[in-house]
């Protein structure tokens, strides 16, 4: 593995605060910034009951939000807080089915270019060699005004 | 346009109490199956606070669910209730803001196969000639027992 | 379906110039503009034997190819001749094996903006509702100088 | 990183003389195998003048054509000689140009399943850090009769 060329700008405690604040409906507790280092960020999120789906395992829109989320922190923690990033495309392979207890999802920078930021999310339960599911996302950042 | 080769086997009813059946932690009233015809399923989601995203619009985890449910509902629509198929892979390409009120979420089954189901998905909000997003979804489909 | 909120401004024979032009290294007559209507370009392209894979079916690689070239084609036809507009994603489902023979390629546009415009394109060989492949290509277009 | 659970079964001269023999009409000559690692092959391709587009750069099918070569070389390479391995799913984010000189894509398994293999392709002309595109490519792999 090479280098990341990205260095963080905000703190996990920063980038916490921040999710509170913007997403105010949500149980932001339930997440968790449990890393934050060049050019990735990794969450662990703690299920509820309406984060399943049939078969008692966690639902897909689930992983997709978290994938976003991660996505959207990693982007945030290198350039500081732009909340009006928006995601302009997010493609997800699920690839095993994840249990219904607390999992992660590390995001990695594989891109971070001035209006494109491109993130590689990989979700895991126990072991992050044995993947739930892997994400690519692009988020469009607005122009300096 | 031609003619879809597919036809139903369940009504929007019956769907509906399937959803509120298998996913009991959510609020499924906020979703209405509209349209079930062949080889298509058309649901209106009315969006509530939590599905909101900085800048008062509705959220991109909150389409992909839809869209992903959408999905669902269209394979089941044609296939009868089999609560075990399991996304496999979504794509989401965000193309407009989606403003906080209710919109459409219309699922077209592309390949209905007896393992694999794909399926387009598009969003809108006023006019589906104005498409807030666009998902291309495949299910995978467990081997009858 | 609605109609179309796009109208070209080239016709096929000026897009098939275009691409003769632009591809020197490449056979370009195996490709036909069958098609340039609003929002829509279809191309009929006849495989050769560089183009097949094992079960002497069209390969994977081919269809890739004809789906970017034809989201290229259709922003192309509703925006001019911008030759450096470049593919940011490209998303596939090969749904079912495509038989060395003649096929097509239908592209709509699904959201034409300023810097991103999106496209569906879909491969069939013989009816346009029996899918080979579906794809959604993202085109980046530069900025006006 | 953490250990790949994978273990190669073919030799990089395995996987080029299956390669040459299975697509006659190509050049095989300008891709070699670099690595054969557990979990991991890596590309070196030497692009022509057929893989170019206008501004000089290799073309986006050529950087698809490759992510999917290596893919389904790096699956082969763990599960044998399955020819009828095919393409399900290809997704693709194109992030900087790729200038006119050799480049490589290296393929890393994230799934190896009975009936379905996810990898993620990553595609860079110098630098493994500074890449060009990443791409995730699934396979389905024919039932073993």
């Amino acid at each position: 593995m090479t280098s990341s060329p990205y260095k963080p700008v905000l703190t996990a405690q920063q980038l916490a605060d921040f999710f509170v604040e913007a997403f105010p409906g949500q149980n932001s507790g339930a997440v968790q910034f449990v890393r934050v280092d060049p050019g990735v960020v990794e969450l662990r999120q703690t299920p509820d009951e309406t984060m399943l789906r049939p078969g008692g395992i966690v639902s897909g829109p689930t992983q997709m939000a978290i994938a976003d989320r991660a996505a959207y922190a990693v982007i945030l923690a290198h350039i500081g807080i732009v909340p009006m990033a928006v995601t302009s495309n997010l493609n997800m392979s699920f690839l095993r089915a994840l249990p219904a207890k607390p999992f992660f999802a590390g995001a990695q920078l594989i891109k971070l270019g001035r209006r494109l930021a491109t993130v590689d999310v990989r979700i895991w339960s126990d072991d992050p060699a044995i993947l739930a599911a892997q994400s690519t996302v692009t988020y469009a950042i607005p122009a300096e005004t």
